[in-house]
């Protein structure tokens, strides 16, 4: 296999974005990210989303955005795993460039979701559920998170006040995000008194959705000039769990998380010791934590301790969230996992401004579909 | 790139499976497809289907199928490109496999359709139009079909009548094909006589919608014993056009279905005569006759008297829809393209009973979303 790089990024803010269509979004940051690799022409087109059919009645995306960014006839599909579709296509763009048969991939991600009712969306959301044995039975997908969360804090003995700390770093960096859809801090207080949205998940342990794109344009590593900063695919893998957690045999264990991190590292040769940054799928306060830990970062059941010592901020052992997180970035489902790759890739050149993480030489993106269940890992290296 | 192989093929019946649920549907044709291969794991999972969100309200079918079949936490992903979902999904496979990055791959396509009331399932067929500029203007997919008929009809000055043989040759076809919809032969006077549907498109012009999956084991070449059948992936390309057909300079001729299998020609190093088999993506008689000229089987508006003069039967020039095609073996949209590819590895592997093409060297799947906006062509091989 050969080395790929990432050669272009592009992003809109994340927003209720009503004045623009589906395609007019996906196509602004896929457009950006074309100009930013200073190219007018890809190979092959991979698009990340999880609920259009259902919010924007359309499906077949791939072919949307070719045609609309002027890249009409090109190849192009969509991918999609429930929130970690823009993990999942960064992947298979990845492979294709890897394999050989492509040279340049244009990789977006685009949901549009403030458009539709609020229950429609609240619907869309819980098809990542398993509709079988868990909606069915009256479960949203908030709800599940809340089973798991109160699980967790009864197993290690852990109360709501002590998750504030990943919402309120989040929000911290998120004020140097002009991307970002709440650029605004907040503070224990704010997040002791915020609403109770499902017991024990109040309005700051969960991300906001919103409407937005991101994208990148990845390329076989030998056509990149020799003064352009090398940001190269170090490792990348998927791994699957259950979709329902009742027939986990440890629900506040996330396998996926582990197994694709490992899988991550074993191809960069490298341990968890040497990410320097973190986009984690904080999309509840729960999940932040559960993926610190499968990720090697804290022990079981000691995730809330490493963010109340600092340890997650820019400068600590391992900085989260860089650029805001799902918690205040926002978290448009489909797009988010690309959003992550965009923000490791800001910084790894340098680009992320007052929440620069110094001199970073591997960062780490790690999406998380369902309540866990289907989970990818990339890991970018700067090679220069 | 190495070489790659299909070791195993399963798939089910298309029907309305009222009984089963949609992970059994997939997980019958996954596991028989595992036991083909006579194998018990596999590194990666391929889904290919395109209205689960709507008619299933379930999304991450990786993780489903991946579950459901005894592969847990294998890295599995959902493909979707409408109607061609099948043959894009057996694409990414394909590029997984070569990339040298996945050492055995299963692709599934899937799709549930019969357990929705019929006006959610043309809601969901029609998400494969453009939202924007056709759905919202009172267009269905079938009436889009029948304006792309309609002009055909006018160009080159044929009627109705003219289409019969697409229909007539599928149906003798699917009397043999025990996993086919409508094993049954029908006649012209049938063809003449069926109900109109959407004027000039009858009955027996549009392929039924139906339940069903399709499941191919892909792998590296070298893993073969030297007795099995050598059935290799000889050519792959994908291709897009806009999906309004209003915007295209000539919506009677499908660019997308000529520069699919002109790339995918070239990679298998033949010409158009050298295919021996040809499952097309007969959901309309006027796909079927766009398809086989755009490919060079036909010239351009001549597509039906290559049906009229018998040589798309099996011992004609270019047998197509051998074992139904989707007029007859069934539509069942997101999975169609994989049934297409199993049919043509029973051909090569000469396992196709009385429709069987004597001894076959080259077999090609084209798979068609939307109105001709999604192209995927597929060339398989039999190497001894």
């Amino acid at each position: 296999m050969r080395e790929v790089a990432i050669i272009g990024i592009g992003q809109t803010k994340v927003d209720e974005h009503w004045d623009k269509s589906l395609r007019e979004l996906a196509g602004d940051a896929a457009l950006a990210a074309l100009a930013d690799a200073q190219i007018n022409h890809v190979d092959s087109i991979f698009v990340a989303n999880m609920m259009s059919s259902i919010a924007n009645q359309q499906v077949q995306l791939g072919a949307l955005v070719a045609d609309w960014i002027g890249q009409r006839f090109t190849e192009a599909v969509k991918i999609e795993s429930a929130c970690s579709s823009g993990g999942a296509a960064f992947r298979m763009g990845y492979l294709a460039v890897a394999s050989g048969e492509v040279d340049v991939a244009l990789v977006v991600g685009v949901e549009k979701m403030t458009d539709s009712p609020s229950d429609e969306i609240t619907a869309a959301l819980a098809t990542a559920a398993d509709a079988d044995w868990e909606i069915d039975h009256g479960l949203s997908f908030v709800a599940l998170n809340a089973l798991l969360m109160k699980r967790y804090m009864y197993e290690y003995g852990w109360s709501g006040i002590d998750f504030a700390e990943f919402s309120i770093n989040a929000h911290a960096n998120a004020v140097h995000n002009p991307y970002a859809r709440f650029q605004k801090a907040i503070d224990e207080k704010r997040f002791i008194n915020s609403p109770m949205i499902c017991d024990p998940i109040n309005l700051m342990d969960a991300s906001p959705i919103g409407d937005g794109a991101a994208a990148v344009i990845i390329a076989r590593a030998d056509i990149l000039p020799s003064d352009a900063p090398r940001i190269l695919v170090a490792g990348s893998a998927g791994a699957t769990d259950t979709i329902s957690i009742h027939n986990r045999k440890l629900p506040t264990w996330l396998t996926p998380a582990e197994k694709s991190a490992k899988d991550a590292y074993d191809q960069a040769g490298i341990k968890s010791d040497d990410i320097d940054i973190f986009e984690y799928h904080d999309a509840f306060t729960i999940m932040a934590t559960l993926s610190l830990e499968a990720c090697g970062f804290a022990e079981r059941g000691q995730g809330p301790v490493l963010a109340k010592e600092g340890e997650i901020r820019v400068g600590g052992r391992i900085p989260v969230a860089t650029r805001g997180g799902l918690k205040a970035r926002g978290h448009p489902v489909g797009a988010t996992g690309m959003y992550q790759i965009v923000e490791v890739v800001q910084q790894l050149r340098g680009e992320a401004g007052e929440t620069q993480v110094p001199q970073p030489t591997f960062g780490m993106a790690q999406s998380i579909g369902g309540s866990g269940s289907n989970i990818v890992t990339n890991i970018l290296r700067r090679d220069n």
